[in-house]
C-alpha cells in the first residue's frame, strides 16, 4: 500500500510550541510574497520558446544532479539514469531511470532534496502518495499527462509560482537570442540574464582561446590587446545591461584577486592569450579580472557576486566519460582574508559598490565573512550556496554570521538552481528557515516580535530587491536608483 | 551522605515534549538489537585467556587515556595514576590511583567519559551512589568482589553485553595466537582482528626495520622486493581474513595518497628499505602504500578503513617518560580533498570497494566528506571518530553530513575502544544520540516516523553489518555476499 | 510613538518550558555575584580621576568599535560618528552623531551590541522607551543630564557594578601613573594593571624602537642586549605585580612559539635592534619572547595570556586615515599544534605554569584547542573572543570544548572591553548563556542540578578568580597561594 505524501504546515520550525506559534506567524506573513530569484541556472529557452516539458525524468532527475549523484554515491551507473555522456545522450529509457529514483528515495532522506521534490509533487503536481517503487510508474504516467497540459508551460507555472524577478546566467559570447525572443514577445514575466564572464577570463578551460576569439567578433575589439580585451568586457557588459541583467557572476576556483600596475597586467595578459600561461598565471589573471570587474561594476553599477571554493570535475574518470557538471565538484577550504586585501584595497570603501560573496567553506562564516562584511561598505553576503542551501546549512549561517554582520550584510535568498519546478520550493525553505531562526531570537528575547517580522519580510523580498538593484533603473547601461 | 547514582531513562533526548517522546519510542525499537562493535581495540587474548580483570583502577583508569589525560591536564603525575613509563609497572597503589580519579570526578562533568564510566557503574557493577572521594573504597572493594565472580569474567561479559561481532586490531606480524585459540576453544563469540599495518608501513616508527624483518619470515617472502612486500602483504591479508577479518584499518598522520608509476614505487621502496628514506619519502610511502591496500581491497573484499589527522605524541616529555598512547595525541588540520585524489583517480568510482573515511577535523564533514562520500561510490563515511565520540560530537556529525551525504553513505557505530567494559555504555550513547537526531527531524516534519524508525535500526545494526560486510562469507581470502 | 524597552528576565534562556525552568534557578543563584574583570581595556584614567564622562555619543559610540565599524560598513562615514582620524579630533557634532546611531539601530538586531546597549540603556540609565530616530533626542539629553550626576562618575559606577576586581592593559614603557593615583587614593576598589609587552617585542611596530629606548631608560638596563632586555622584562614585570598585576598579555599575529638555543636568541635579537630585521626576524622573535615570557611566569607567577589571530588594520584606506583600531582588524585560521609545540616542550608540563589561551578561529575549539589543554597541565581556555562573545559565540564555545576539555580547564569569563557601562551586561550576558548550557545538559540528564549549581558558581566567580590567581598575594613580585 502506497505511504501517502502529507506536507505539514509546520515543517522546519522548532519543536516548542511557543518558537513554532511565532515562527508560524511570521511564516504567514512572508510566504506569500512574490519570489525575487536574482542568481540561477534555469534555461531562458524555457520562457522563449515555451514548449511543454518531456517527461518526469528528464525534468526532475537526467537535469538535477543533486539526484544523480547520491544514485551514483551507491553505485548505480549515470548512463542508466539518463543523464548524457560526452558521445551523446542516453539510450536509458526515461521511465526505467525513473523507477531507479523512485525504489531509491531513502537514500535523500534528511536532505533538501527529498524536501524539494515533495513540495513539486505535492503542489506542483498534487500527488497524494509518496513516490516509491510501487508508485513509479503512477508517478511517471501522472506527471507525462501534466506536462502536455497548458497549466504546466513554463510561462503558466512561471506565473503560478509567482516569479517577480528571475535572472540565469550567460557568457559574454551568448547572444542572449532568448532573451530577446522573452523581451520582444509581451509576455510579462520578468527573466533577464546576468553577465558570467568566466569563459573569457579562466585560461585553462579547454574552450578559452575560442571563447575569446568570439568576444572579439561580437564585440569588434582587438581582445588580443589589454585594452581591447577590457573594453570588450565594458561593451558586453552594458549590453547584457540593456537586456535586463543587473548583476555579473564570477566561478573561481579560489577568492584571489591582485591589483596589478598596468604594464605588468599587460605583460600578464600577453602570456595569457599566447596560450603558454602557467597554471599560476591563469590564476593570477583570474585574480586580476575579479578587480578589474569591481571596478567596472563601480562604473557601471551592475551587483559582482563571487562563487569560489569548488574544485570542478574531482572525479577523473566521470570528467572523462560524462564531462563538466555531474555532481563531482568538491568544496576545498577557501581564503578570503589575504585573497580579497588587493580588491579590498583599491575599491573596498566604495559604497557605491556592491559586491556579494559565497562561500563552500562554511568555516569562513564566523572566522572571515561576517568580519570583513560587517566592515567594508562594498561587501555583502550572499545566502548559504548549493551543499549549505538546505535547513541545517541555513541556520547554521545565520547563527554563524549575524551576531557580526548582523541581518543588514546579508542579501536574501538565491535559488542558484537548473531546477525550475524546485524554485518555489527553494525559497519556502528559506523563508521556513529563517522564520525559525527568527522565532527562536524572539523566544530568547533577543528580538521583538515586530522587530523579527520586518526581517522576515526584509530577508525574503525587501534585501534581494536592494541588493540586486532590482528598486534601480537602467540608464546607458547604468543602473540608478529609483525613487 | 553519598550522593545518588541515577541514569535517567531519557537522557540525551531533546528537551521538547514531543521529540523527546518520539526519541523514546525510536530509542526503545533499538536498545535491545545486538551490538555491532567493527573497529576497536579491546585485547583477544581476555577473550582467549577468560582470567578475571584485575582491580577497578587498572580494569577502568590505567588503561583509559581519556581519564588520565584530564586529571594529568590538572596537574596529577601520570605516575601515581598507575600509569606505566617506560621504566615499567607503575609502583602506584591501584587502590590509591583510583581514590584520585574517584576525588576528581568533577573533572568529567559534561563529558561522555562521565557518560560513560556511570552507565558502567550503575548497569554493570550496580551501584546506586555516586563516585566521589566518599565513595571510593566502597568502589573500589565492590568492583574486586564482583571481578573475581564468574559472571565477570571477560567472556560472561561479552554475553551479557549482547555482542554479535567484535573486531580487535592487530599487526600483519601478530601471529593471531589469542584468535586462535578463540576459535578453537568452542566458544561462540564472535571475535575477529582487524589488518593493521600500520608496523610494516610507516618508516617512521622506531620498529619499523624490525617489524619488516618478522613480516618476512612471517610469510617467506623477501620483503626488502617491492614485489615480496607487496605479495607479503597479500599473504597476510588473506590469512586474516580466514580468521574471520572483513576490513583493514589505517592510521595515517594525513590522508595524503599517491598513485606512483611501477618504476617509481620500486625506487620509492628502495629508498625505504634502505633505512635513508627522509619524512618525505616516508610520507609519500605511506600515501602509496594507501593507494596499493585499497586496491588489494578490491580484489579481496576487505573493507578499507582510513583514520588520518592526528599528531601522536605531542608532549615529548611524557613520550619520553612514558612512551606512546598516553593521552597527548592532537588532532591537526586534514585535507581529503587533494589528498584522496591519487587513489580515487584509479579506485573511487568502484562500486565494489568500500573505504571508511574517519576525520578528527571536524571543518571536513560538510565541506569534503560529505561531498566526496556523497559522490564517490567507493567511500564511507566512519562515525564521529575519539574525541567526537560524543553527545555533541554525534550531533555534529549528522547534521553537517546528512544533508549532503544522506544516512546511507555513513556506516553506523565503532566503539574504538580498549575499554571493554565501556562498549555497551558507548553504543547505547550512539543509539540515543541517533534517536534524538531523527526525532528532531520527525518533530520537523523532514522525515515521517516511519522512516525514522526505519533508520533507527539501519545506523544500530545494519548499517554497519553490510558496510563491514559482515554478511558476506570469505572464500579464497575474498569476501562474498551471502544471502 | 516610541517602542518600549523592555528587558525580558528570562532573555537568552532556552525555550523549553524545564530548560527555561532550570536556567532561571541556575541564574538566580550567580545573578548578583560580584564581577571578576580580570582582562579589559578600560581607561585607569578614569578611575583615578573620577571625572564625569562627556556624553552620549563620546561615551557609547565614538570608543566602541563594534558600532561604528557597523555603520561603516552600511556606508556611513567614520568621521560623521566623531571617530577621531589622524589629523585630529573629528569635528562631528555629538549629538547628530548620536541621530545616526539612533536611526540606525536595526543594523544591530541579532548582535551582541544591542543586548549589551539595551542593557545599559535599561539598567544604567533606567530608559523604558527604546533608542530610535524619534527618541534620540531626548536619550541624548537624559544621558547627558545623569552624566553629571554624582552617581554616574566613573567610580559610582564601579561600585555600583559590584565589580570586585578590574584589571586594564598597559605596556611596560606605561609609568602607570593612574594605577599609582588610585592606590595612593585610598578608594577600595580593585583596578589593576596587566602587563601588555607588545610594544617592546613588536618589531613590526612603527613605534617599536621609541618604546625600546623608554624600556631602556625605565629600567636602567641595556637594552639592546639580549641579557639587559630580558632583565627589563623582569623589572617591569616584578613592577607591575607590586601594583597588582596578576597576568600578562599578549596579542601576536599567530600562536607561532621558539625556543632558540642562547646563541640563536641573541643573534636574532641583534638583528632585531639594528633595525634591518625582516618580517621573518620579526615573526620569530614574538615567537621566541612568547616561551621566553612563558619561562619568566613560571619563575613569578604571573599568568600569561595568549590572543592570537587577527590581522590587524586589514583596510588600508582606514589605516591611512583614522590609524590603529578602527573595527578593521580580521581575524585569519590560527595554528595552535605545531605553532606552540617549542613552548609546550619546554614548559608545557608544568603544573605550575597558567597560559591561558584565546581564538578567533574557531575550528581550532574541537579540534586543537580543547585536546591541547585537556592533556597540558599549563594550558588553559579563555572564554569565546571578540567577535565571538556572544550568545551563539558562547554557546559553540561550550558545546565544542567541553566534552574534551571539559569545564575546569576553561577560566570563566573576560569582559575585553573598553565599553565600561558594558562590563555588568557583558558578565551578566556571560552567565545567562552558562546557565542556558547548564540547563540544557540538566534536562538531557548529563549533569544532575546540584553539579549544575556549582558549575555555574565556579563559571561566573571561582575559576576567574582562581585562574588569574586573586586567591594569591604577591610576595617579591612572586604570587603565593592564599590559604
Amino acid at each position: 500500500m502506497p505511504r501517502p505524501l502529507i506536507l505539514n504546515d509546520d515543517r522546519l520550525f522548532p519543536a516548542d510550541a511557543e518558537a513554532r506559534a511565532t515562527a508560524r506567524r511570521l511564516y504567514g506573513s512572508v510566504r506569500d510574497l512574490p519570489i525575487i530569484s536574482p542568481h540561477g541556472h534555469t534555461d531562458p529557452g524555457w520562457f522563449s520558446g515555451n514548449a511543454p516539458f518531456a517527461n518526469a525524468a528528464e525534468l526532475l532527475l537526467t537535469s538535477d544532479h543533486y539526484l544523480y549523484r547520491m544514485l551514483f554515491s551507491q553505485g548505480l551507473a549515470l548512463g542508466d539514469l539518463g543523464v548524457p555522456s560526452r558521445v551523446g545522450p542516453s539510450d536509458a529509457d526515461p521511465r526505467a531511470a525513473w523507477r531507479i529514483l523512485a525504489s531509491n528515495m531513502h537514500l535523500f532522506r534528511g536532505t533538501p532534496s527529498s524536501i524539494w521534490l515533495n513540495q513539486v509533487f505535492a503542489e506542483v503536481f498534487g500527488f497524494e502518495v509518496a513516490l516509491d517503487g510501487s508508485t513509479a510508474d503512477f508517478y511517471f504516467d501522472r506527471i507525462g499527462e501534466l506536462l502536455g497540459t497548458p497549466e504546466f508551460l513554463p510561462r503558466a507555472l512561471f506565473e503560478r509560482f509567482n516569479i517577480e524577478f528571475l535572472a540565469t546566467t550567460e557568457s559574454p559570447v551568448d547572444d542572449l537570442a532568448h532573451h530577446k525572443v522573452i523581451r520582444q514577445s509581451g509576455w510579462k514575466g520578468r527573466v533577464v540574464t546576468a553577465y558570467r564572464p568566466d569563459p573569457v577570463i579562466d585560461a585553462e578551460h579547454e574552450d578559452f582561446s575560442v571563447a575569446l576569439a568570439q568576444f572579439g567578433d561580437l564585440t569588434g575589439q582587438d581582445v588580443l590587446t589589454w585594452s581591447g580585451y577590457l573594453e570588450a568586457h565594458r561593451i558586453r557588459r552594458a549590453y547584457f545591461a540593456t537586456m535586463g541583467a543587473t548583476s555579473t557572476d564570477h566561478g573561481h576556483p579560489t577568492a584571489a584577486t591582485a591589483d596589478l600596475s598596468r604594464p605588468d597586467a599587460e605583460a600578464l595578459f600577453a602570456k595569457i592569450v599566447s596560450g603558454k600561461a602557467s597554471p599560476a598565471d591563469a590564476e593570477l589573471f583570474r585574480a586580476q579580472m575579479l578587480t578589474e570587474m569591481a571596478a567596472m561594476s563601480l562604473e557601471d553599477g551592475l551587483v559582482m557576486q563571487i562563487h569560489p571554493g569548488s574544485l570542478r570535475n574531482h572525479n577523473r574518470r566521470v570528467f572523462a566519460d560524462f564531462g563538466r557538471d555531474k555532481g563531482a565538484d568538491i568544496p576545498q577550504p577557501t581564503d578570503y582574508v589575504r585573497s580579497l586585501r588587493p580588491l579590498l584595497d583599491r575599491l573596498g570603501s566604495e559604497a557605491g559598490l556592491t559586491i556579494i560573496l559565497f562561500t563552500l567553506d562554511e568555516t569562513t562564516y564566523s572566522r572571515e565573512l561576517a568580519p570583513l562584511s560587517g566592515h567594508y561598505p562594498a561587501l555583502k553576503l550572499g545566502p548559504p550556496w548549493w551543499f549549505h542551501d538546505s535547513p541545517e546549512g541555513m541556520r547554521r549561517f545565520r547563527e554563524q554570521v549575524t551576531e557580526t554582520a548582523g541581518f543588514y550584510n546579508t542579501v536574501g535568498f538565491n535559488a542558484d538552481t537548473r531546477a525550475f519546478l524546485s524554485i518555489p520550493a527553494r525559497h519556502d525553505l528559506a523563508r521556513r528557515a529563517d522564520c525559525a531562526f527568527l522565532a527562536r531570537l524572539v523566544t530568547e528575547h533577543r528580538l521583538t516580535e515586530d522587530e523579527a517580522a520586518e526581517l522576515a519580510r526584509d530577508l525574503a523580498y525587501t534585501l534581494p530587491k536592494h541588493a540586486y538593484k532590482l528598486d534601480h533603473t537602467p540608464i546607458d547601461g547604468r543602473l540608478v536608483r529609483v525613487g
